[in-house]
């Protein structure tokens, strides 16, 4: 169980920054915000997401944290760390919402103020949409939740991040190191959407609209993607990404070289793989 | 209005053969059916879908159709009119659910006896199931029938095609030339799967099942595939589908190559472009 006595602090109120703050207000926690700017930080105010908020000179509110989530890119995550990181007070554990974490951990961690603890964590809740105004639409309870603890962090930081997750409504809670994680990420996430995005801009399709069933409409949903953000998770994330680029590449050819030449008998065995490969993912899909 | 007193005959007794059957037969037309295996034909018996079948000596049936839809893969399709063509009686008009129309269409109008006429149609209605026993699951409403005529067509076996079309219940009907479906089936349909399954093949990823959230659970839903007929599909359309993989292959790799250079504008580009033909698809779609 969280302490209800602690102070939070949200740096970042984007989409998922403003859905942290919401949720831990709604749970009865004092939530204050940090913003860079004014327009966002006064609708989270306006809308009762946190209880005050500065977007400069703000110092205080960092000294007085017991807890701070960092809802920032991982660029501007380090970069903010590194000018006011050592306003954390002892005692103070964080977390943040990065969908990478090589490059990103065990900088912040070795940067840490005596007594100050980062757990990092990434809820795995990606939409189409962004900034606080669409935070109230983000749905926690079917995603997952990722913490990635390193030999710095102690039982009590794990423990406080599972008990953040549970606070915020996901059903389910896992740890992997900082190297599963982002090679998880870059095959389940990254890739998919390396795909979607190149499904696009490989043709012009406008004039195929009227002819495009399901199974297009769902491969490319995620095209539709925040240039910023996914820029920055693809490059902080490179190694992964290029080397799951590489192997679905492989495997893409292997099946244009059985088209060229007429090997039925061998996509029919890739058919055979994908279709039973998909069938134990729907049974162990979590609801 | 397709005229009531005229005798259809479907042969193929599968999941859209089946179909057609069904809502033939719930309009109020004669049906009749011939299929290979007897346990289907029953199946079709029983559940009302026909009001006769035969699995041999079917000759009868096939010369005195007005009608007749062929719901075989095209090879099988080539096959049989090979060998029973000659049987079907001047002035019938007949379809078929192809997927693929390039290699089809021109033998078998080529094979027409004197007043029979192939009018080509493909119902863009695939499911991950197949048989007749899933036919009645099959929904058509929101789907495109696409009519692909040659110049030896005549407008009355267009418009015939086109009222089967309403009577079978689709919404969305529309012609093209048989180049420019098989173009365009290889690009929204055949490329999506070549992805999807090159995708789960990729990767022994059964221990990743865990962590996949929406994207991921999209792109693939449609690797669970029929391995004979996709393969059949795929082989009959090579040249198209090689095209697209190979269109598909050049964006990926731009992408590639952008991760590799840390081209950061160069991949908020992409991203950028294909938010913004997504979009047009969005607003685009039919219901």
């Amino acid at each position: 169980m969280l302490d209800k006595t602690k102070r939070y602090l949200v740096v970042g109120l984007g989409l998922l920054g403003g859905k942290y703050a919401l949720e831990l207000t709604k749970a009865g926690f004092h939530v204050d915000g940090i913003n860079r700017s004014e327009g966002h930080l006064q609708y989270a105010l306006e809308h009762g997401y946190i209880a005050s908020g500065k977007t400069h000179d703000f110092e205080d509110l960092v000294s007085s944290a017991d807890h701070i989530i960092f809802g920032l890119y991982p660029t501007a995550l380090i970069e903010w760390f590194r000018t006011y990181g050592h306003l954390l007070k002892p005692g103070c554990i964080f977390t943040d919402v990065s969908g990478v974490k090589t490059g990103l951990v065990e900088p912040v961690q070795a940067m840490c103020p005596a007594g100050v603890e980062f757990i990092a964590s990434h809820p795995m809740a990606g939409r189409e949409t962004s900034s606080v105004e669409h935070a109230a639409e983000v749905n926690f309870a079917p995603a997952n939740f990722i913490i990635t603890p390193t030999e710095k962090n102690t039982p009590e930081a794990i423990q406080w991040a599972k008990d953040l997750a549970e606070v915020l409504g996901f059903h389910h809670i896992c740890t992997l190191t900082v190297q599963e994680h982002d090679k998880m990420i870059g095959y389940v996430s990254q890739l998919c959407h390396a795909i979607a995005v190149s499904l696009m801009c490989a043709n012009d399709n406008s004039s195929l609209c009227e002819y495009t069933g399901d199974s297009f409409r769902d491969l490319t949903r995620i095209a539709h993607i925040n240039d910023k953000m996914w820029a920055e998770l693809f490059l902080w994330n490179k190694e992964n990404l290029i080397s799951e680029i590489d192997q679905f590449d492989a495997a893409l050819q292997q099946m244009r070289a059985a088209l060229v030449a007429d090997d039925r008998n061998r996509l029919e065995e890739m058919f055979r793989l994908s279709t039973q490969r998909r069938a134990a993912f729907d049974k162990k899909l979590p609801e």
